[in-house]
């Protein structure tokens, strides 16, 4: 599927090494600056192609692009354009940046179109509607399973035949760069006679990748796997913050609630399906076989590289967490599929996150719930200092790339601070 | 504390007897017809006040409101303005229909203003945000542990101390009168080896209601119990359909997904909080004491009469329950202060429901899963007919209305019909 090499692009941008926007990534993101209003931009470098200068210099006048369609605070309108729209717009973008190609390199407006990154506010990049948390690693479902349940059959009867999944809040789904206050809430520790209320003590990370959706389906409409990318604009990081003390005590039998709804942060760069392709991979087999709407004619795997930093304040980010996407065992087809099967409709701009992306390996865990193993040993982090979950202060930041025969495809990070609970 | 007595009031619009919609309650909706586009009326009789006319005629000159503000799709906007601004709009209204004003009554436009609610269709009022769900019937979920865990030990642990709740999906809840397709889906019955795919053997209603939200909080940010009630804007009926078989297979551990985000049905016209006030009545005792973040200053609990009736098609409908959703053990101010004390933040037209509404007689449960014990019996309807659940043809009709010294204040009707399975 992705054997053949990509065609070698070069483009006149500086590309700093190691940098997640390359010519062949060109994510789709909100911004502002001191002097420019919420505009929509594509990163290349440290750079960002503001997208609404390019539009009023006439550069996509062949695509007859609704007006202003990117003088906007979300993504949500040029998205709902639909797939063969946005693809165009992003070939046209990678086009203009193209080492041989003039238009742009050599126009007067380069220097109005190619925004410093550094000095530009990223902004959540879609208006959500609706917020789905699926729980697709087999190796996390395992892990809780045999800390809360029982270690012999981890996990539970349903997990192999769907993909097991929640509603979750849209509400408080930040952008990268959000701080949050640790969440105040019930919780009852198995020694204690009666339930206490206050900061949780045990708040957590949950290292996730969500994609959002395209185009809307109407209630009663079904999209089956083969079928489920062309609903799929693109993927972003996903921080899903969990306080496990809460969680615990509050979540039978209707699932996680305020142990969750506090906060969920996103990287603010739409990583699209297409710039994705070439990292597609086998997804690991399913067995027993699945039921007829959750098989896939191709892959839906991709290898996307992931890893966890904690920083804790005034000190170095230390990496706690190497993981990969590809580990997932549903993948977003199957997890589309299953989400509307029952005819349950989705809009432009819906948001379904994976779960914790954990691997097999103990360092490739994807909470600190797993990394401490329930609390019960310390993580080591750089200058002396370690943790079991996270403190006041620290800010974690998650990472994720794909690379292969030197190309490089990133996300950027999703960062996120905790602060002290509010009085 | 609605111990007074209502002063009379008298209006020159003609009320049928048992009306809903008296002079005492003026519910807000979004309605169209085949002449008129979607705009917000106030329901009176079986009439609608049309409030973009009332406008465009100068009756509100006095409020400063924004232009076209009636000219809406939703309540959102109007709803946004404020507890002061539409509390100000409907007293406005109400004094224009008193049977001693004349500036309506005998003005030229009366009849543009007064629209026939037979002709008019009713739209989905608000553009909800946040769907949550709760399960705040004492009642209901006793039986539900009866059934599904140990009787003596029916309510888990955490019942009490705090109210239960989950997300819900907000896209498919649809409008009153809106059919919906049986959903297909997985599942797998105890005497089954494996799981099966087909069309819900096991569909259900579920009596609910839910407040509507009118003014937001910030992340971070949390309102008290006795803050609660500035932010809610109002009420519905809402019947949260539910796939008894589907759910039962895939709600463990994170809850209910599929067999519930298939369809949601509410009632057209927002009851406000000002029209409830005279049904306050005293909740049930909270034993033990809950936490302070719980406790409540004065009462939240209305005395709403609740009825089901189920109606094959062709054939009369058939009253199955009848409720009170003063029977429910947490109040809408706990649930409000509970869902944001950990900071979630809320949204103008998010949409909390109650749980289903069970009382203590066999009569007064709020779903065909304890009406039927599990479906163990069968529960017999006129014209000889009985269900055990909800068959392809039914349509639910759930009606509520408070009542008390010869006044009334209704909801009018939620009503759905299940159509066959999509092939």
């Amino acid at each position: 599927m992705s054997e053949s090499a990509l065609p070698t692009l070069n483009t006149w941008v500086e590309i700093p090494k190691n940098s997640d926007f390359t010519i062949y990534n060109l994510p789709f993101g909100v911004f502002k600056n001191k002097k420019l209003s919420p505009r929509i931009g594509v990163a290349i470098g440290d750079k960002i192609v503001d997208l609404s200068v390019l539009d009023q210099e006439g550069f996509f006048s062949s695509l007859f692009l609704p007006e202003g369609i990117f003088m906007n605070d979300s993504l949500n309108e040029l998205i709902a354009l639909g797939k063969a729209q946005t693809k165009k717009i992003r070939e046209r973008v990678q086009n203009l940046l193209l080492e041989e190609n003039e238009e742009l390199k050599n126009h007067s407006a380069r220097g109005k179109v190619m925004v410093n990154r550094k000095e530009a506010e990223m902004l959540l990049p879609v208006k959500i509607g609706d917020y789905t948390d699926f729980y697709s690693s087999i190796e996390h479902a395992t892990n809780v399973g045999k800390m809360f349940r029982d270690p012999e059959n981890a996990l539970l009867p349903n997990w192999k035949h769907l993909p097991v999944g929640y509603h979750g809040r849209a509400s408080s789904i930040v952008v990268s760069g959000t701080p949050i206050h640790r969440p105040k809430g019930q919780f009852k520790d198995p020694d204690m006679e009666k339930p206490a209320f206050g900061p949780s003590r045990r708040l957590d990370f949950e290292l996730e990748m969500a994609f959002i959706t395209g185009k809307q389906t109407k209630l009663g409409d079904t999209v089956s796997t083969g079928e489920a990318e062309e609903y799929i604009f693109g993927m972003v990081l996903f921080n899903d913050w969990s306080a496990r003390d809460i969680q615990a005590w509050e979540y039978v039998p209707l699932g996680p609630f305020l142990g969750k709804n506090f906060g969920s942060s996103i990287s603010p760069w739409v990583v699209t399906l297409e710039a994705l392709e070439p990292f597609r991979v086998e997804g690991p087999i399913q067995e027993p076989e699945v039921l007829d709407y959750l098989k896939c004619e191709k892959s839906h795997s991709f290898d996307i590289n992931l890893e966890v930093f904690i920083q804790p304040e005034g000190k170095k980010a230390s990496k706690v967490c190497t993981s990969n996407f590809k580990h997932m065992y549903w993948n977003i087809a199957q997890q589309l599929a299953h989400h509307t099967v029952n005819g349950c409709n989705i809009n432009v701009g819906d948001m379904m996150a994976s779960g914790t992306i954990s691997g097999s390996t103990e360092n490739s865990y994807g909470s600190m719930l797993e990394l401490s193993w329930k609390g019960s040993k310390a993580v080591p982090l750089e200058d002396g200092e370690e943790r079991k979950f996270i403190e006041d202060g620290d800010t974690v930041i998650m990472k994720g790339f794909a690379e292969k025969d030197g190309i490089r495809v990133g996300f950027g990070e999703v960062a996120g601070q905790i602060l002290p609970a509010k009085n």
